[in-house]
């Protein structure tokens, strides 16, 4: 509960010094995706009740007040890196099954599987259109790139479930693709547009990588030991999907012949039941202690990058984004 | 059959004047795909088997050619127009939930729907990224919005499935974004990036737009008359998927209310019994022939177009591509 009054209060913060910003950018959000068929309007329309955090937008909007200042370019960055993780959240929910998505029916509950498919390509296929509107190609490379490498993730994510044996560095280098790459993308063009020099640049995005993993890991945690209705989404999810994750990975890799031999068949056969006899053997072990260790192992790291740009409110609350990452509760 | 011949001899002339060409543009398209995860490696191998007659990489290179010359720019742009296909081509058969495409399994009954989703995504995501490789954003722009209107068109058709008031403006709407965007696109980039003004540019544009209008109606009669071992692919899944096409659509305009009122009987619950009657009424209505006169139309259009270059064995190419577009059977 702590978690989530902090968070609020940090959003209220980053509201005083971004809220401008972040409007400019939802307008320009909403006016690309303008269409001249109203049930793309409605499906769109839909969409952006996801609207959460807004988390990337806000990192580089922060990336970029911390080493300079912010322009239109960033505006339109800003709904770029927005409108990308949109697309992979509908495309997520279709991969899920899920029902819904920050209280609100997902796209393939409420219309149907196909509906899905074709709002993530439309919301991909318009990110890079708005993208392409800034005079260079480096936006567009990069954005580019980033998202090669969040689809690489996802697939080698589906590849792997029910994979007993991932490994912990296997499990990273996934949420590094699927997650961390767009934070560490988005912090990088704020401070890039900027005018941030190299190599404080490629600081904000090592900042913006470890805060991702961060951020994954909880989120992960999360799903494991949540409340549903705080977080806004389906709880269980990944033991559901036999996704196996730090805390489970972790488990397995320290648990004797017995345990791992009854966890993994609780994983071949994920139901409610079974579940709650999973999460005993986890509080027992040491498994969500370590997973939450790693994630504060990453903020850290993340800390220690931000050491290449002054201090400044935007670094302040950047650095408390990067705590509030790993300790959050919704 | 003899449809079939010409294509084959057609197709060898084509690879007379570019075959160096294609297979540079593959050469590209091979190695952007390339992955450090064998799974990724194996999804994109097998999409790759899909290559089929690479009408949109052959429409690009003979454009250059016929208004000017190839130059790399062209070879890539191909690979980006052929990668923007296959993502949508496996996009349309988690859609459609087909089975076979090019007499190859598709990706969903091969591996499963969060792969096609995915191999989608990645697919179009490493076209944006080589776009990007282009010196200006021209490319970038232009591809994004042409692919936001190949997304909007197959929204549009999602939405109006078993909409039997679909009217033939409608129908002609829904194909020009699905279909006839990324023709058009293909020759313009062609073009253009040969140094064609840009009339000449647009008067190739509104060529590829009108065979890509011929090419999704005769893909619509063949989706009614055609035999499955030719094409290669499902038949009969338009009216399996209550999709409207321009028979239909025709038959439902000019019928008698009691012929009317079965057909949207038939295509209120289509099973092979029912498709077999539906075939029968179109083949007593001008139905199909009026189709097909309406892809004629297109394609005289579209020859009309070809009209601002001046003659040339690439010139002759496109005119015969166009010719073959609304023949074909397969």
């Amino acid at each position: 509960m702590s978690g989530n009054l902090t968070g609020h209060a940090l959003l209220g913060r980053v509201e005083e010094l971004l809220g401008r910003d972040l409007r400019a950018a939802d307008e320009i959000f909403d006016s690309e995706l303008e269409s001249w068929h109203p049930y793309v309007t409605d499906v769109v329309a839909h969409v952006t009740r996801y609207r959460g955090k807004r988390l990337r937008p806000i990192l580089l909007l922060l990336a970029a007040r911390a080493t300079g200042s912010i322009s239109d370019a960033h505006h339109t960055l800003a709904a770029v890196v927005e409108m990308i993780h949109a697309a992979t959240l509908v495309h997520d929910d279709v991969l899920d099954d899920a029902d819904t998505r920050r209280h609100v029916a997902t796209v393939n509950s409420r219309w149907n599987t196909e509906t899905s498919v074709l709002c993530g390509d439309y919301l991909f296929t318009h990110a890079f259109h708005l993208a392409a509107s800034l005079p260079d190609t480096l936006a567009c490379r990069m954005i580019g790139r980033a998202t090669n490498l969040v689809c690489e993730g996802e697939l080698a994510q589906v590849h792997e479930r029910a994979n007993c044996g991932l490994t912990e560095d296997e499990y990273l280098r996934i949420i590094d693709g699927k997650t961390a790459e767009l934070c560490a993308l988005s912090c990088f063009l704020g401070a890039h547009f900027a005018g941030a020099q190299t190599d404080v640049s490629h600081s904000l995005q090592q900042f913006g990588r470890c805060l991702g993993m961060a951020f994954q890991i909880a989120d992960d945690l999360l799903d494991i030991v949540g409340k549903e209705d705080s977080t806004g989404k389906s709880l269980g999810s990944d033991l559901d999907q036999q996704k196996l994750t730090m805390p489970v990975i972790r488990l397995l890799a320290t648990s004797d012949d017995v345990t791992n031999g009854r966890v993994r068949e609780l994983l071949a056969s994920p139901i409610t039941n079974d579940r709650r006899e999973l999460l005993e053997y986890l509080e027992r072990s040491d498994a969500l202690d370590y997973a939450q260790s790693r994630a504060d192992q990453y903020v850290s790291q993340a800390r220690m990058s931000l050491r290449a740009v002054d201090e400044s409110p935007a670094r302040v609350l950047l650095e408390e984004i990067a705590e509030f990452a790993c300790r959050r509760s919704f």
